[in-house]
């Protein structure tokens, strides 16, 4: 392994804070979402809590207190023209448009590549473009400790207090306090785990040491480099060689090229984990309430749309009528909806898809997808 | 009362079959099939247990062995193209146009009254076009006694023989045998009854005396005329000024004229019930299967299409995906529609409306035509 010709920036060379870059994947196509979030249009283009926003509008507009227009995107080609007119502050150098999906990775390795070839020093921070969060307040105070723990040579993921024993996230197991200026909850962190069984999740729930893992970094881009570069030379090799095109004439033929031989890995494999084991990842604890919006069940939980009687309607309210019943509507088309006598029910109502099941079955829609895939009816999913 | 103008025809003058013409009453929106049936596409209209015929198409098809093109219908003005096309065979002296809905008792006077000024020897037989009957043969011969039954100067109604202790019927209490040459199964009439609770559709099925009236009369035209004077003399007056102008030029000025002035009264108050009590009312008991589809839970009961797993499709069934589901989709779209997890669901899709209940709650559909009306979505009703 060579790394020596990664530059490590000086410490306290510069504030932390004007060396941060946000970086947003936005990538997924939340197949449990279906027929809402699809291929072409996928789960953060929807404003699935009638918050306003789109998912990813709302990630930008967290970001931009910290980040200003210092935001680099990363996204499938298919989804430039919407996510342009999502957010129009991006420019073209900062979008990254995959040719096909190479899993996180590559994604947000080439980010930091990037973000790197332009200025050594840069903090990323890294933050999908799909999920649920607020207060937005409570977000950026845990984003800003991770960036000065960042500063201090760290890779800083946050760490979400548990409100029940999920066994859907992964989990941090906390260490030992870390003393960092400007960062008074950084915390040393002792594992990642996966995804545990219900059993050992109430475990973790009950002993406070453990958080949900959201998946969200911040961290010098030199150190997630070498960390990259240590475990996955032939991505760190691939990454590095767009990144060193990206600002020239260049990046679009080096980039259509090289992108489709990089290998698909997971950040949390190619990084954090090693990382970890290494003793370079900080946590900030942080108690904001955090949701990947992972199905219907979720969207039920999380929207803000008020309930007609006992359904709640994401889309044209009025155009609902309910008796006796309870539930979920989604729509997007001008349909009137009639639920009468049926509890628990979830209708995602769109313009050429249809899909009735209930909140407890909520995670099987996937097994719809699966099977229309079967089917060969792609044109809906 | 004066009843001596009508001239009560000899028996025997002419094969009572030859006397015979058919009267299909097309009307009511049946409000409990929302979204399919409404106000511009009645139940009628509908191909609903996709036998590949719409009900007054196979209403037509089923009298046809015994009328021939002798049909007269009665439908509202609004439907006349759609009428047309289902049943090209009738001619426009046949088809009575209703300006405004005025119940059974004008309707089915009216079409007595032209048959009556045409031939006053006629039979009618009157047959809604909203029922689902099978076998036919079954039907026909029980048509075929009650012709000759009317022959003899009666009143003739079809008894269903009853499958269970329905509430949502009303009864025929059936009297003693009668000799008719051609009818073996006459019997009298005792009463009409009207929907009786559970308790006492109970012993009306154990006794075996009651059959459900399915509203089927088949009656020497002046005997019909006969009762609907003495019980309705404004209701007689007006059927007949409208009869005599029928085959005239003046038809349509003196219908339009004279139709919005009828009383509204069902032709069970104003002929059946007082013809019974006078003992002019016989009936044939017959055991074909008879369905008046009044919700979508007969619906699933009684269509032919195949189901999918536990899903009977009514529509193209290929479209529709389901994952441990049972129920039954409606569908007029070309949507794909996926169930997961839900059980007796019933899912009626339309391009302007969507119902989702349940079997148990199929009756209360009417409810939310009711709320919309209330809401002024008239559009979608």
């Amino acid at each position: 392994m060579n790394t020596e010709n990664l530059v490590q920036p000086q410490s306290g060379s510069t504030d932390p804070l004007d060396r941060f870059y946000a970086v947003i994947p936005a990538g997924g196509v939340g197949t449990r979402l279906w027929p809402l979030s699809r291929a072409a249009a996928p789960k953060f283009l929807h404003d699935l809590t009638g918050s306003g926003s789109t998912l990813i509008r709302a990630t930008y507009d967290r970001l931009e207190p910290l980040s200003g227009t210092k935001v680099l995107l990363v996204t499938g080609d298919a989804h430039r023209e919407a996510v342009c007119r999502q957010l129009p502050e991006v420019a073209d150098e900062n979008l990254v448009l995959e040719t096909e999906p190479k899993d996180s990775g590559a994604a947000i390795g080439l980010a930091a590549a990037i973000l790197y070839t332009r200025n050594p020093d840069t903090i990323m921070g890294s933050f999908a473009a799909d999920q649920v969060i607020s207060p937005d307040e409570k977000f950026q105070a845990a984003v800003h400790e991770a960036i000065y723990t960042a500063a201090s040579g760290k890779i800083v993921t946050i760490g979400i207090k548990p409100t029940h024993a999920s066994t859907g996230f992964g989990y941090i197991r906390t260490g030992s306090p870390l003393v960092v200026a400007g960062a008074p909850s950084a915390h040393t962190v002792e594992e990642f785990v996966e995804k545990p069984s219900e059993e050992i999740a109430e475990q973790y729930l009950a002993s406070g040491d453990y958080n949900w893992n959201a998946g969200m970094f911040v961290a010098p881009v030199g150190l997630m480099l070498h960390h990259l570069q240590a475990n996955e030379p032939a991505l760190y090799d691939g990454i590095m060689e767009i990144a060193r095109a990206w600002d020239t004439p260049d990046r679009i033929a080096v980039k259509n090229r090289v992108w489709p031989t990089l290998p698909k890995i997971a950040i949390d494999y190619a990084v954090a984990e090693p990382a970890a084991d290494a003793g370079d990842v900080a946590v900030i604890p942080a108690d904001f309430s955090w949701d990947d919006v992972g199905d219907f069940a979720a969207i039920a939980r999380l929207s803000s749309a008020k309930e007609d009687k006992n359904v709640k309607v994401i889309g044209e309210g009025g155009r609902v009528f309910t008796d006796d019943s309870s539930g979920i509507v989604v729509t997007d088309t001008t349909r009137v909806i009639a639920l009468i006598g049926i509890q628990d029910v979830v209708v995602v109502d769109t313009p050429d898809a249809l899909l009735v099941t209930t909140r407890a079955h909520s995670q099987l829609v996937k097994n719809a997808v699966a099977g229309l895939k079967a089917q060969g009816r792609t044109d809906v999913l």
